[in-house]
């Protein structure tokens, strides 16, 4: 029952079946908008949760500022606006009139939390100020692609305010290894590069960009999630300073710091197959389904109510399947389709047994089981999938890693996967090049895969890649 | 230390102090939106974790739609875009061009949603359809009041979409009384009168209106939330068709349903004093600090520590203020205009006598207890404070109420307080009367508490009052 595109034909329409069949999204009415349905609101949620917590054990603290923003707060950092107001959706009326300023659309909100920041900010003890909004933002995208390039999308962006440079680099960087790398790591079973972008891909009035980026199945790249350290530039625009702890007037050192929707598309490229989506056990929504094949005397669903009632007691987030009206083989497949981890198979035969068979998404693998032990070893392989998964993406992506010793060989490996090649031999008339063919540098990372404190580091690496 | 106006004086400037000094919100810099601090926004979340539990409870499932609608989505409906287009913001200007059709920022989501529930409503197997989506919303506000009227607003707004009308009635009800009166009586300690509103009051397009209504402090009245009964205007509207069991092709019956930030402005003035905001310890983001009045050697800090592990140890949201260097009267002023249920004081003395000061932040009283038996005793408190909490507003909602017997005198109550008056006395001409000056019927109820089934039930009562 094929129910998807193969990945190998035609992995643009495997990721739009996807999409489609596992009911995860579709497109909104006006251009470039999307629908994110429950299926795939409910993984959303999950991502949500687990970035939340890591934010909040990083002192930082929610708050929520307006989705308006008049166009003269935009146009106080020149390159800020530079960069996105081709981008920018703009309100002209309101309430029936015409406004007498056009408000645009926040494409990101550094420039109303600067505001708020210089007011907020007084001394010293104010510092540093830690914030962080979960909100949707608007990009007017001319090749939108749900998840991945959309005119709206949700995200959250945290935004930073430190006495020191060198308390604003230490956060910028605490975020993205602890935060962002650790969560895509553990609960995403990604394995991201994390690097510093090139000037020609920063962020428009940051200093210096870092990024999370992972490689698809299909060999592209993608940007997971971002670190910005600002400088003193918003400070400057903004007037945010503080008082130090000997009266002198200084200005603030920012950060900024996002991850959205867009990890949405990321997970289902990473890890989707031929069947569907494969989701890792730490962040599905349903992570065991337990699935009565058949059932004469109602025996088979106590059975599985039992099962069910087992797990969810020791913390497992189970879904019970007793639709016995519905053929075994298409819940089955819808199942795959759904990428939940583990599922339990109890017919009757199995039942006589006292057995019970045990599935897992990632491998396809089919085991049996003492219905007594069920739980015990439900639990076991949860973390065993986490692990295999992670691994299993890691040796994906190292295969589609080729180190090249010339920008020919680089532009050749980068065609079908990402190319390793010397920063101080490509350059930037080499990354202008490269950009021709449709290439990217997506980051600069030292050999031992630490980040590059400068633009031009000695003996860096860049990683080369079409991508997202 | 008199920080805030006191009520009497002047209650909307208490109010707008309690929101500055207590750093809940403050104005954004687009009229009428506001900036939600992290104080205030964690107030928030709490609220959502509350609702969004029994918004899953009842069914529903969360998604998420366009912020963008087109305006043709808009107009379908005739009396749901005649109530809202003098509201709405409009995008004319994207990527840098003039758009061909301009785009509305949703001021409530049934058009884009009747649009998609149309898609995937499909047979009377895929009824009821339960969706829930949390988001922003924007309405023009000629008079805009932080929380209370805001340009833009968070909200959660549930759609629903049923095969029968009896189906989709009692469901409207159940979230009327099952998730939002209960949240409101149990963890927003809000006794909130529910009725059915006017036809003069219903939401543009509704065909019943059902609504929570809480008095203020100062007898005015707030709509706290609202469920609606949309009937098969917006299935007509949009083709919300589902194939029965019989294969007739039928109309959907839908259903809309939201509550607000504006919960945030209810709460502080239902329950906040003189002192500042009173919470409520079901829903505050702390519900206890544990204070360290004075420290020597470091022993009553260990002590305190030892306090905030065993409270946190059994589930109290608790926080330790160890910090001496500010005066202790400073620090009590603070965290009672912050409105934490519970403050555990602690000592040398109190040390010395192995004892602990408690206070309740509801009704300003202290009492002693042995350190050893403040976790059980505080945690009792919690479940005391919130039922005399409650029961406090239910006297102030109760003597706050008058029965009328005439429209005069109804008028006359209303200026005050809520007046209950026949609604066949009053009817739709009375009404008229009251709006002139400036009097609403915040709702229609049986004598019973129960609803009206009709816009003119037999010996229905109505509530008069002024309102925000």
């Amino acid at each position: 029952m094929a129910v998807l595109t193969p990945q190998q034909e035609d992995f643009p329409r495997w990721y739009q079946d996807v999409l489609t069949k596992a009911k995860l999204a579709e497109n909104g009415p006006a251009r470039g908008t999307m629908v994110i349905r429950p299926t795939g609101y409910a993984i959303w949620e999950r991502m949500q949760a687990e970035v939340d917590a890591r934010i909040k054990a990083a002192g930082a603290r929610n708050a929520y500022f307006p989705l308006l923003i008049p166009m003269n707060f935009f146009e106080r950092e020149a390159e800020h606006v530079e960069g996105f107001s081709p981008e920018l959706a703009v309100v002209t009326h309101g309430g029936g009139k015409e406004l007498t300023e056009p408000l645009a659309i926040r494409p990101t909100s550094e420039a109303v939390i600067g505001e708020y920041m210089a007011k907020w900010v007084d001394s010293y003890r104010d510092l540093p100020l830690l914030l962080n909004q979960w909100s949707n933002v608007v990009r007017w995208e001319l090749r939108p692609r749900i998840f991945l390039r959309t005119t709206e999308f949700l995200w959250q962006e945290g935004h930073t305010a430190h006495a020191t440079e060198a308390d604003a680099r230490q956060y910028a960087r605490h975020i993205l290894r602890d935060v962002y790398q650790e969560f895509m790591h553990n609960v995403l079973a990604m394995p991201v590069i994390v690097g510093r972008k090139t000037a020609k891909e920063r962020f428009a009035g940051a200093e210096n960009t870092m990024t999370c980026e992972a490689i698809m199945r299909d060999g592209k790249a993608l940007q997971m999630g971002t670190s910005h350290e600002l400088g003193q530039r918003f400070s400057r625009a903004f007037n945010i300073n503080y008082s130090s702890a000997d009266g002198a007037t200084e200005l603030c050192w920012t950060t900024s710091w996002g991850a959205s929707t867009r990890m949405l598309g990321g997970l289902i490229m990473c890890h989707g197959d031929d069947f569907g989506l494969v989701l890792p056990p730490a962040l599905a929504p349903v992570q065991v389904v337990v699935v009565v094949v058949k059932d004469a005397d109602g025996a088979v669903t106590r059975a599985a109510s039992g099962l069910v009632e087992q797990l969810t007691s020791r913390g497992v987030r189970v879904k019970l399947d007793d639709n016995v009206a519905a053929a075994f083989g298409w819940r089955a497949t819808d199942w795959d389709l759904q990428g939940v981890p583990i599922r339990v198979e109890l017919g009757p035969r199995d039942l006589a047994d006292n057995a019970a068979v045990i599935y897992r998404r990632d491998t396809c693998d089919k085991s049996t089981a003492a219905i007594d032990t069920v739980a015990d070893g439900v639990l076991r392989l949860t973390g065993r999938i986490q692990q295999d998964m992670f691994d299993a993406a890691t040796a994906r992506r190292d295969a589609a890693i080729s180190d090249c010793a010339t920008l020919d060989a680089a532009r050749d490996a980068a065609q079908a996967g990402v190319a390793r090649v010397s920063w101080e031999l490509l350059g930037t008339d080499g990354e202008q090049d490269l950009a021709t063919s449709g290439l990217t540098v997506r980051c600069l990372q030292r050999s031992d895969g630490s980040l590059p404190e400068t633009d031009h580091d000695a003996g860096t690496l860049a990683y080369v890649a079409r991508a997202y």
